[in-house]
């Protein structure tokens, strides 16, 4: 086994997942009472920031400890925009749960750092500094690290490092840890890490932290491994690539005539409903074997001409999270947004048609394109052989390449369009979107849409290598240890 | 003066340019006698490489030192694919003007590094240890000292560095010169720069060097200005900007209702007809002066509306230039390419619409288009903002941000379309174009177009500080030092 661990508190099991092993730990609301055990030794709780992840993480983690003596209190710096909306979910200066963030981190026996990335950024020494010798850092990415190696800095050596990193949006972590509340408990699934341990506890605060955020099954990685994954994947299928191809998509079936709603019809909502449902359901390949026969040999040459087309434009996206480039853009752009915020990516006008589309729409007869599914299947697929080549587990590609997006990202785009998907994620994520959607869009029009048309011979391996890929074992594996509900989005 | 330089061989000149003094030097072929002078100490020139800079150099020099001892050489690796090419030029083995690229370093007195970023990137420790003790390296662009700079590395100390910078690619440099034959020289102004000066001979080598290459007039700045400067204007309004412009226009045009063919008069044809010749002749601001009245509203609301969206994206490219992170981008994409060629950046439909609209083009009726004018020039001013406030001379900016966009660039894109503009470029120019170019297509789509179409409100200060900039002024000293012919493409 690539990495292995061990647990004084949660039972652990052992799967088998394309030829590898890895051991898991699985969650559910039956295991809250052992929470205060796993969290030994931690009074306070201390979430800082209110983005993305801070307020389903503060909101879970207070619900499930509510029976505990452990207090979960929110810290934010003074004058924070956010005060209002934390007190609003109930985190108040008066009930002892709100603090400024310093003086929260310096009562706290675990800090969750959960304040945007380019803010760790600024702040990482400062923040440091406030902490408690003898107190452990959470971190929900692995961002952070990825700055410290660029900066040549280390974590102070007095500290449990840790990371728990739910596969999901903060939303996507709250919604269905409350629908999940009637069934024994549903969450997302999350992936662990323990970067730092110095007393032998840092396993089981991690394991406890994933747990009481209620992923069904929490599975073990590196911070490092982590970021890579996670910034990677969100740059490609998981967001800015599917935009991209949509946009793409779009444009093609209007250049073909179809009138806009088709157009929307046959790209963007085959993708977010039947192409991701199906994914989700029964996987990868039953899209494909869902086809007549008549249209699988289109499905054939577009899968090949995209996953050709996409394939370098994914190592250069790996290439440059690797390098620490991207993390340094993106500590860059955080600079730059005091002065200019994000615009919106949903301004072009086939969101507006999208507009339309959902609110006529009538979901049994959105038609599943075999042009876009292949698309998106082709670009999926050359995701995730690169991240088989960077030596990833499977159970973090399966999450990072395709659980994620079906199960947790594209039903956002599905309800309410891009941008309610983009940018209810990490800035570091919606600044990925912008910067790597519009190449996909460029590139698969300028390259796989063109080779697709021509009547050229294209090469016919990728599609040869998907019908046996050893992806589609490993997600059914992982298939089996989804949430118990599928996530509804309003 | 921010920098000055003396020259014991050419006469030079000083300059005033929108409040600020630089010295320049007048170049043609009535100086060609001066530079056996200049060159003093240099029996052979080795030009290596043979991409978009090398041939036209080696060609220029060879005809311009040809009552000269000089001799000029071209070096190539072994196996090169370029060696036929270079003996179709006239350089050959027989008559001792072709050999390997090492064995011609480390004759020459002079060598001129010419081959692709990236392969300097990986060679250039070898480069140094072939060069004799006491020659002259010269280089055509900053790329490789921001390289040294990420590498901590530095140039050996035994040897004089200059660099000579033509503003335009290869092909232009040396298409100006043939046409220039007959009227005292023409070829394409350069930037010239010493960086490293061991025997007090670097500023005539670089001055020879650039009147050898036909340079009406050459200015002076550091490496690293010129670097910062050229990487980032190839990735704004010289190719990136407006290739990504042009697509979002045609969109635009499409979706308003335009057929194809007048959609990309008014786009396309617009900018590189019309616009292009315009600010050549007259200025920018003549553009907007050109319009009839009714056409002056739409211009100032659409540049108002480009300019707001474009100023964040130009100073993202700025920043990732100045740090270093574009330059290692190159890198990392030069290991790509071997594997995975570029594709073609003319693969969409609309060039084919732009094909079949150059074979029935009739110059004169190209339309002057008024949001095409306003965006490409709200999108050019927002990138000379971004210089001048990063301290670079306004020589520098109006040659890399306006004349050789109108000159040089876009005159191949007027006669053959944008990718025989793109890929006559420098690979590091190339990848760049890929790169940036969908960012302005989605950009100015989604925000300029959508503010411009809305009922909103815009700010108004971009237009207001349009018509006084001081760019204008700036530019009509350069346009007096422009070429004396125009260039034609065919």
């Amino acid at each position: 086994m690539k990495w292995d661990f061990q647990s004084n508190v949660f039972e652990t099991e052992l799967i088998e997942i394309a030829g590898t092993r890895e051991r898991i730990v699985r969650g559910g609301r039956d295991k809250f009472p052992l929470l205060p055990k796993a969290l030994n030794g931690v009074q306070q709780i201390g979430v800082v920031g209110w983005g993305s992840q801070a307020p389903a993480q503060a909101q879970n983690l207070r619900e499930s400890l509510e029976n505990s003596s452990i207090r979960v209190k929110v810290g934010l710096r003074e004058n924070s925009g956010s005060l209002e909306l934390a007190r609003a979910a109930g985190f108040t200066e008066e009930n002892g749960t709100l603090g400024e963030m310093y003086a929260t981190i310096r009562e706290s026996d675990l800090t969750l750092l959960l304040i945007s990335d380019a803010a760790q950024a600024e702040t990482y020494r400062d923040v440091f500094n406030a902490m408690k010798p003898g107190a452990a850092l959470g971190l929900s990415h692995g961002f952070l690290l990825g700055v410290m190696e660029n900066d040549n800095a280390r974590f102070p050596d007095n500290i449990n490092v840790i990371g728990v990193c739910p596969k999901g949006m903060g939303p996507s972590v709250r919604r269905l840890y409350v629908q999940g509340r009637g069934v024994n408990g549903a969450g997302i699934n999350a992936s662990f890490a323990v970067e730092q341990d110095i007393d032998g506890r840092a396993v089981d605060l991690a394991i406890g932290w994933s747990v009481a955020l209620g992923s069904p099954f929490s599975f073990i990685t590196t911070l490092e491994n982590e970021y890579k994954s996670d910034i990677f994947g969100e740059r490609g299928i998981l967001l800015g690539a599917v935009h991209g191809l949509i946009e793409a998509l779009y444009g093609r079936f209007r250049r073909a005539g179809m009138p806009e709603e088709d157009a929307f019809n046959e790209s963007s909502e085959s993708i977010t409903g039947p192409i991701s449902k199906t994914i989700s359901h029964d996987g990868i390949l039953a899209v494909y074997e869902k086809l007549p026969a008549e249209k699988r040999p289109a499905f054939q040459r577009m899968y090949n001409a995209v996953y050709a087309a996409a394939e370098p434009l994914i190592a250069e996206i790996y290439d440059e999270v690797a390098s620490g480039n991207e993390i340094q853009s993106v500590v860059m752009a955080g600079r730059r947004l005091q002065k200019w915020p994000m615009g919106r990516v949903d301004g072009t006008h086939m969101w507006r048609v999208g507009e339309r589309v959902r609110a006529r729409r009538v979901e049994e007869k959105i038609p599943l394109n075999s042009e876009a599914a292949a698309a998106y299947i082709g670009v999926m697929m050359a995701q995730i052989d690169r991240l088989i080549s960077n030596g990833h587990l499977h159970s973090e590609i399966a999450n990072e390449s395709v659980i994620e997006a079906v199960d947790s990202l594209n039903p956002y785009m599905h309800a309410r369009g891009v941008d309610y998907m983009v940018d209810n994620c990490s800035t570091t994520a919606r600044l990925g979107t912008r910067k790597w959607g519009p190449r996909f869009d460029h590139l698969i029009q300028q390259e796989a849409f063109t080779r697709f048309d021509s009547g050229e011979t294209l090469d016919e391996s990728p599609f040869a290598a998907f019908l046996e890929h050893p992806a589609h074992e490993a997600l059914a594996v992982c298939a089996k240890l989804r949430p118990p509900v599928d996530i509804s989005v309003v």
